[in-house]
């Protein structure tokens, strides 16, 4: 979904894609430094759960700081479907993602999460200025529809 | 959010918010077409509902067009916390959205939905690319969590 194919624009969705590696990378370390390196200082986030909106990169360190006792030992961050878009010093990405458990049982296996991140390229670098990540609810019972892993079969 | 300040940036991200107004005024006369009106025919959506994704412009106005009959008479499309970047032929927008019903109670009003949404400038025009809409979900019920209404109070 590139929409120029100069090889400025190869070349930045190269380095979108090293971001987004980075940051898959950095989570199965479980460092929190690492998963905000691409992130601007203020970027926004449409988080999958509560609260609704965090700002900042130091509050995304923060929440991920909280969550991290809560992960499986082990996890694979895994992206599919990814496509990008660069179109000059803005850029966005979207893909599916999961946290998958290695060795153990864990609700983060359950579901694929849909992932959207924003770039801006500023001071020569590009940067996560904004990202929204979420599942589908179902509007009959408010509960969120689970996306089936292909590696599993039917869900 | 803007990136840039120039006049053409300018220029653009008043495109971006006709392009967002445009689809509101379109959604309270309930007109398809219109809905679709600035979405690229290969657009992709992760909508609120399931399906968890939708390929197409076409697709995205079927689903309208399913979606219309379990809508309020009257609606009022409102958007809040709008923030947009335009850096070349790409641009994002991120915003809460509500679908307010008018003159009776409906689930629609129940809560803002979180909206990202993505434009690449293809032969001169911005379209709407991709589209992220969602709640925010408790992990351990799997129950969606509204996002309070400023206009009634705490929810």
């Amino acid at each position: 979904m590139t929409t120029t194919t100069t090889a400025t624009a190869t070349r930045d969705e190269q380095a979108i894609r090293d971001l987004i590696g980075n940051w898959c990378r950095a989570l199965e370390a479980k460092d929190a430094d690492g998963l905000i390196a691409g992130t601007a200082a203020d970027a926004h986030l449409f988080d999958a759960i509560p609260p609704y909106e965090t700002l900042g990169a130091e509050a995304q360190k923060a929440a991920w700081l909280q969550c991290f006792p809560y992960l499986p030992k082990t996890i694979k961050a895994e992206v599919r479907d990814l496509a990008i878009t660069v179109g000059g010093d803005a850029a966005f990405a979207r893909y599916l993602f999961m946290m998958r458990p290695i060795g153990e049982e864990s609700p983060c296996g359950q579901s694929w999460l849909r992932v959207t991140v924003c770039f801006a390229r500023r001071a020569g670098k590009w940067e996560n200025v904004h990202s929204h990540i979420s599942l589908p609810f179902d509007p009959m019972t408010s509960q969120i529809v689970n996306i089936p892993d292909p590696e599993q079969g039917s869900a």
